[in-house]
This record gives C-alpha cells, structure tokens and sequence, in this order.
C-alpha cells in the first residue's frame, strides 16, 4: 500500500498503485491512475484520467532502454493536465505544466519551468533543458535534445530514423540549441542541429544544419537576409 | 448536490460535481467527469472518459481571461465524443458534433451545427461560426476567427505569436472568412486573413492575407490561375 | 453479462458491457471500457482508459457505411496503449501494436504485425497491410489503402474529400503500394498513388501519383535524382 499523505486532496475513483510515493499538496483529479514505483513531489497538480509510470518493458514493439532509473519522478510544483500519459524512467523537473492530452515516454528529462503543450508527444530518450517552450501538437521524436529557452512551435515535426526502417541506422533526432525558435508545422529531419538563436520558418523542412544567429525558411529551409 | 434528471442515461463510475445542470433526455458514457458549473442542455450526447468544464484559473502558464461568463455551456442536441475535454467559459452551441480526442479551452464559442474534428484542438478566444467544418487534427490556435461555412481540412495547423515568445506581442490568429477552404496540412501564420470562398492547397504556408475568392498554394502560399 | 475467463489480468473500475467476448490470458488496464459485442482474442494487453468498440451508429454526423461486420474483433498477440478508442466494425490483426492516445474508426482493417503509432489516427474504411509501421502522430485517412511493409513517418497528413465539401465526391484516400515510405510531415492529396518501393520526403506534398521505385520530394512533389 502507498501511503498517502493527510495533505492531499483527491478525486473520486482514482487508482494509485503500490510503492507511489506522494509528497505534501498535492492534487489529484478524478480517475486519475498512478502506477507503481511513481514519485511526486509536493504540490504537484494532477488533472483527470491520467495515466503516470506507464512501464515500457512490456512492449515488443517499443525499443529497450537499459538505464538503472526505472521510475517516473514529477518535481515539485509541477502542473498537469488531463488526460496525460507519462512513462515510467522519465523526470520532470520542477514547476513544469504538462498539457492536457500530452505523452511523454520513458527516459526522457524535462528540466524546471518548461512548457510541454497540449496533446505534444515526447518520445525517448530525449533531453528538453530548462524554460523551453513546446506548444501544442507539436512532436518531438526520440533521441532529441533541446538546450535551454528553446521554442517549438505548434505542430512541429521531427524525425530520427534516416532510412525510415529500411536499414540499420543509429536513430538521431535533432539538436536544437539555446534559444532557437522554430516556427509551427515545420518539419526536422534526423540529426540536424539547429544553431543558437536561430529562426526556422513556419512550414519550413530542415534537412541541413541550421547556424548560428540567422533565420531560415521554405522547402528545403535556407537562410534568408533581411 | 447536481440535479439529475430521470430521463439521463447513465454510464458507470460517472463524476458530476456540484452545481451541475442536466436537460432532458442527456446520455453519459462510463467514467466521464462533468466539473462544477457545467450546463448540459436537452439531448445532447456525451462518450466516456471526458472531462467537461475545466477551470483554467489554476494554472500559472495559460494566459488569464477576464471575463463574465465563467461556465461551460453545451446547447441541446450537441454530440460530444470519448476522450474529450473541455474547459469552463466556452459555449458549444446547438448541434455541433465533437470528435473524440478532442481539446476545446475556454471562452471559446463554437456555433451551430460545427463539426469539430477528431483530435482537432481549439486553443481559448477562438470564435468558430455556424456550420464550419474543423476536420481531424487540425489545430485552431488562440485569437482566432472562422466565420460561417469555414472548411478546415485535416492537420492544418495555425500560430497566434509572431516572435513566438521573443518579443511582447499581441496574440492574434488568423481571421478565415465565410466558405474559405483550407486544404490539409497548411500552414497559416498570426494575423492573417483568407478571403471568402477562397480556397488554400494542402501544405501551403500562408505568410501574407489571401483575397476573397481565389486559390493560392505553395510555400509560401501565392495565388495560381487555372 | 458477458463471461470473464479466469486467466484474465482486470485492473480496477473496468466497465465490461454485454456480449463481450474474452480469451485466455488476457491484460485489461484500469478504467478501461470494454462496449458491447467487443471480441477480444488471447493474449491480448490493453491499457488503462480506452474504450473499445465504439458503435458509429449514433452520431448524424460522421458517414454511414452499410456492413455485415459490426463488431470490433481484436486478434491475439495484440498489444493496445493507454488512452485509445477503437470504433466497432473493425479488424485488429494479430501482435498488431497500438500505441497511446490512438484512435481507429469503424469498417478498418490492420493487419498482423502492424504497428500504429502514439496518437495516430485511422479513419474509417481504410485498410492496412501486415508488417505496415505507421508512426506517432500520423494522419491516415478513411477510404485509404496501404498495402504491406509501408512506413508512414510522424505527423504525416492525408485527404480524401478533393472538393473539401463544396461538391457532392466519391472520397477517395491515398493508395500506397508495398514497401513505399513516407517521411514525416508529408500532405498526401485525395486519391493519389504511391507507387510501390517509392520514398517521399519529409515535408513533401503530393499532388500526382508516384512512379515505383523513385525518390519524390517538395512542394509540389518532384522525382529526385541521386
């Protein structure tokens, strides 16, 4: 049994499994379900019919992750939404707002103060630093890091499979430096870096490197002077 | 205590809070959450598992609304789907159907007979107009106008922010007139207007206001002569 | 009341409906909705908060098909996420994997060893081939063919109403012969062809149908040269 503390103010009908732990404050919405081993911090905000420390090994599909932190850890003062799926391995640190209708996968950190929108899919093995912006639809794939202050426009989509299953292929996704913005429903292709400060288009695909410092627009993306 | 009336018909584990209204001839599916205030009028269908009547007020991110009208209002004979959510200061008007998966935030009105697509999301001061079709997918950011008879095809994604954070800036959407046909997968940045009846091809990237009554396609989006 | 086998693995507050039918060993998530007349095989997982077997039938809005099969059958081996609603009429082949937040209409059939991705969406009357990958947030829609061993990468769009509602057409989806790939992002127009083998680059439209084994990419799409 997990034990939950006087402090905590919960919905009806939720489901916390063993060895949850569950600090001081925190809010828990109506058919909410906390799976096992799955820890949150105070004052943590959690809306209606989530699902937090989904297990991934149980999939055949989904690759493996061999990493010795196999819980789902939420920071304090963290906000999330309804209808929110977060695998388990995962951290999300302090005063982040998860978005109604997000998923998040396993392995994946998410540093103190970001945003992660409203139905934007994480998947593994990704690094987003600190006071990131990821709105809403947006789809950051795996093996991606974003550095600090970092936007992501709606519906922006990366990839990280080069040879879309056809071949053995390292998977790669991008890396998008400090305070790069990158404009809605532009597309990413594997392994591009996308430079500091720098600007990508709305509808622009990026399949080179990005620099520094400059903006870059259409299909493919190129830098463009003003 | 919320007043039920005899002629709902109720799934299982269903939540209805306090000062809820019910109508006549209402149906609920299983583990839905009907939140403090909501108004549910006559005939109207709900799916499982939603959450209806979100206060936004709790979180520190999402941008504060002033306004009166605090209560979310689903006019009679409006089909809401599984796995949606709502949020409190938003009217959906009379017929209109919601997909499921589907995301609608606050002081949003959708009109009379609108389809809100599965998945589709409607970010907060958004008007759609009556008979407007917003397909699978697609996202209608904040600040947003679609007049009557708007199409919205799937995926087709929209930005309110011009400096996507950088700069203090007025959000503001784009503004779709009467029978404009958005093809799937466009691209419509802040601010921009689409004449009426005009019709924008699928990928398009709409930088500049389309005038009433042609086709424009491409990246970024130029008018075409047939 | 429909016959739970002793094998079977319930989470909590799980609605099982009438006429449903369970096989050996299976895995039913917490808060999960079973509808009526659901044939569930062996060995099949399902997560927490779906709902499966959603009838079309009530809703005035979403098209009407005329069928036989007006169950939802789930093979074994079927692996199902958390948060996805299957529609009834439809056909989930065997080790068929589904991720999260996912959502399949009526009259579809997915064939054995397919994966359909985090979020992505089939609408009805579609029919994929065994061993397809479709992946996260993608957007396959109704009346659409993949034939086997096809990738559709994240985020891909596709249509299949030509005239966006303004006249009366025969919707007509995407035909994307075996072992073709689409990269992420792509807007697929109503009724082309993808030929078999063919790769489309990320971020592409496609307004023609692709020859067999070539390399088409931009706006509108092109055959490259390597």
């Amino acid at each position: 049994m997990s034990k939950i503390p006087e402090s905590t103010q919960l919905g009806k009908q939720i489901v916390i499994e063993d060895d949850v732990t569950i600090g001081e404050n925190v809010v828990i919405g109506h058919n909410t379900i906390i799976l096992k081993g799955t820890q949150i911090k105070d004052n943590v905000t959690i809306g209606c019919n989530c699902v937090l420390g989904v297990q991934p090994g149980n999939s055949q599909r989904m690759r493996k992750i061999s990493k010795g932190n196999t819980q789902l850890v939420v920071q304090s003062g963290t906000q999330i939404g309804h209808l929110v799926s977060i695998y388990s391995g995962t951290l999300i640190g302090e005063n982040v707002f998860i978005g109604d209708h997000a998923s998040i996968r396993e392995n994946v950190s998410v540093a103190e103060e970001s945003v992660v929108g409203r139905a934007a899919i994480i998947e593994l093995n990704t690094t987003i630093g600190r006071n990131c912006t990821i709105q809403t639809l947006a789809y950051v794939t795996g093996d991606t890091t974003l550095e600090e202050n970092v936007f992501i426009g709606p519906c922006v989509s990366m990839s990280n499979d080069k040879y879309m299953g056809a071949q053995s292929y390292s998977l790669n996704g991008p890396h998008i430096k400090k305070g790069a913005k990158i404009g809605n429903n532009a597309s990413l292709l594997p392994g591009v870096i996308v430079g500091m400060n720098s600007i990508v288009g709305a509808g622009a695909v990026v399949t080179k490197n990005v620099e520094d410092n400059i903006t870059a627009t259409g299909v493919p993306a190129k830098k463009i002077n003003f």
